[in-house]
């Protein structure tokens, strides 16, 4: 799909936007539903955003796919992580036994779950002594995550990871893209005690030292500093945009990875980028809040989960599919024959 | 089922508890899932809360039953709604033809709602000169609400309301309970401007001068300041205690309506009397935050919704199966073969 990065570049110099016009029938309809105005708060909301990048005055939830990547990370030799690599394997494994958190609340939900290790025998390097991955390495699972996505005919999408020291990725991500030292970015991860934070946001530390004056677009900052699963879920947040696919964002890792996407041309944050994701959830992860803050993106969820795997964004899911059915299924106070407020 | 108010009061003095054995078993198969300890945050307690209840290692929400109560209220004679109260039947009307957002919700999500509407021909008392009910009119709703609750096999129960009028109740019963004049428990309802909020508080002073050295229990609370279908809800909610039935508290009103449980007969808060509650939703209704605040309550969801009916409680229900579904279906680290953490 992006035969090089340059053509990735330019894609997000040029994304398709959601259409007005649907949005504004949307807008209209919800003013004739019976409840007061504005009473569904946040699932008005929602269900105008929806139509305007569906273009359907009464948007579809019907299909919702969780695209769920799983990369090693070689910055796990630096000791980031209370877990060996090798659980990433395992996890995998597990996920295609069902027995995750994800395969309980995809099939709770009835949302369909594609598991994507992404050469897990080959981590990237470690980010404290070289760039994580070649050009070429990076292309290839950006080109995965698009691929997954175009290859999806849902009607909502969203992503989760798993990758034993992605918290770390993240973190060192989240700090190019928006400044502050790796103290303001990491946090425990897995369960790391706070002697482990400390040594964790030194790593990051290391690393923005060493790539520093080459972070300056999304394809270098995830070259250098992310990880494979995090390139896919950026690809595949593109590949969305470029097909229209509203987005449900996880938490911190799938927030990281799609952040270096809003660094501009010339330098600027441009968050219109992600105007076709919301936020599912606020981790508790301590970085997530400050990085969604920068990105102007409100959760729908803080219910200090801190897991990954697309579990909040899977819960949010659930919000989304609320928020359309009162927009599809109420009745206008006309068609209901109930005498409206005086204010 | 209560025939005297002291019967009432009495069972609030013996109320069931949860079971510590099944509390303790579902806290230990948390701690042995494949996740990092904690990492599925508020889901881990709502699955630990609810298999204390239920009296189950592992819960069960195949059932989730609304009950919606709706009543009338003579305050409405003193403007303190812009909606007349002719609505509240109108509305009525429209959850039996399936038009309210209730429906729309209940429906998406599988749950069994029941529209149960409280002489609405005949308002209640206007607070400001009268008791709102007599003795016989209050034990008459408690009962009804009980009842429903007695007839229902659901696994999880949630409560809404419909009832023009009664956010100004609310508020009054909120002041009596904890404090504090109108204006500080006040707010816009259905969408009252702010002279419409001032005046509201206004009336609910009134309300409270005249019955302030008389509201020492929750009988008293609720027949002078209360509504048909907040003294239903309340009624009800005791009887869920009663069978250890777990509730999923909506809004405002619905938290109002329970909050006079808590007054003890020496005139204490006991929050443990809702502890087979938990909060779904906070409004955007200004005094909710506080009175989940007071009754130690912390909202799952906090989405700009004002609109009752149970709308809150209903997405909050997803989120409870959501937590069982983890809880019940994730392998354990023996099952998976996984590595553990070294912390």
């Amino acid at each position: 799909m992006f035969d090089h990065p340059s053509q990735f570049l330019d894609a997000l110099e040029n994304l398709p936007v959601a259409s007005a016009e649907f949005r504004d029938l949307a807008l209209k309809r919800q003013a004739q539903l019976t409840k007061p105005a504005g009473a569904l708060g946040r699932l008005e909301d929602i269900a105008i955003w929806l139509a305007g990048w569906q273009a359907r005055e009464k948007p579809v939830v019907d299909r919702v796919t969780a695209l769920l990547f799983a990369g090693n990370h070689g910055v796990v030799e630096e000791g980031v992580s209370p877990f060996p690599a090798s659980v990433t394997a395992q996890m995998v494994e597990n996920f295609k036994q069902g027995g995750a958190a994800i395969n309980a609340l995809t099939q709770q939900f009835g949302h369909e779950l594609s598991v994507i290790p992404l050469d897990l025998e080959r981590p990237t390097r470690n980010m404290t002594v070289d760039a994580a991955m070649s050009e070429d390495e990076l292309l290839d699972v950006i080109n995965i995550g698009a691929a997954a996505v175009n290859d999806c005919s849902a009607d909502v999408i969203y992503f989760g990871e798993m990758g034993i020291g992605n918290t770390t990725t993240a973190a060192a991500i989240a700090a190019a893209v928006f400044g502050g030292e790796g103290a303001s970015w990491a946090g425990p991860g897995t369960g790391l005690e706070k002697a482990g934070v400390v040594h964790k946001a030194s790593v990051i530390d290391r690393a923005l030292a060493l790539h520093r004056s080459e972070l300056s677009n999304p394809v270098e900052i995830m070259r250098r500093l992310g990880g494979r699963e995090l390139a896919a879920i950026m690809g595949g947040v593109v590949a969305a945009r470029l097909k229209r696919l509203p987005v449900i964002l996880d938490g911190f890792v799938v927030t990281a990875a799609v952040a270096p996407l809003c660094v501009s041309a010339d330098q600027r944050i441009k968050r219109d980028v992600l105007a076709h994701c919301i936020a599912g959830h606020c981790s508790a992860e301590p970085g997530h809040i400050r990085l969604l803050e920068e990105l102007g993106l409100k959760p729908l969820l803080t219910l200090d989960m801190r897991l990954g795997e697309g579990t909040g964004a899977a819960l949010a899911a659930e919000l989304v599919r609320g928020a359309v059915s009162t927009h599809n299924q109420m009745a206008t106070f006309a068609e209901a024959q109930i005498s409206g407020g005086e204010v």
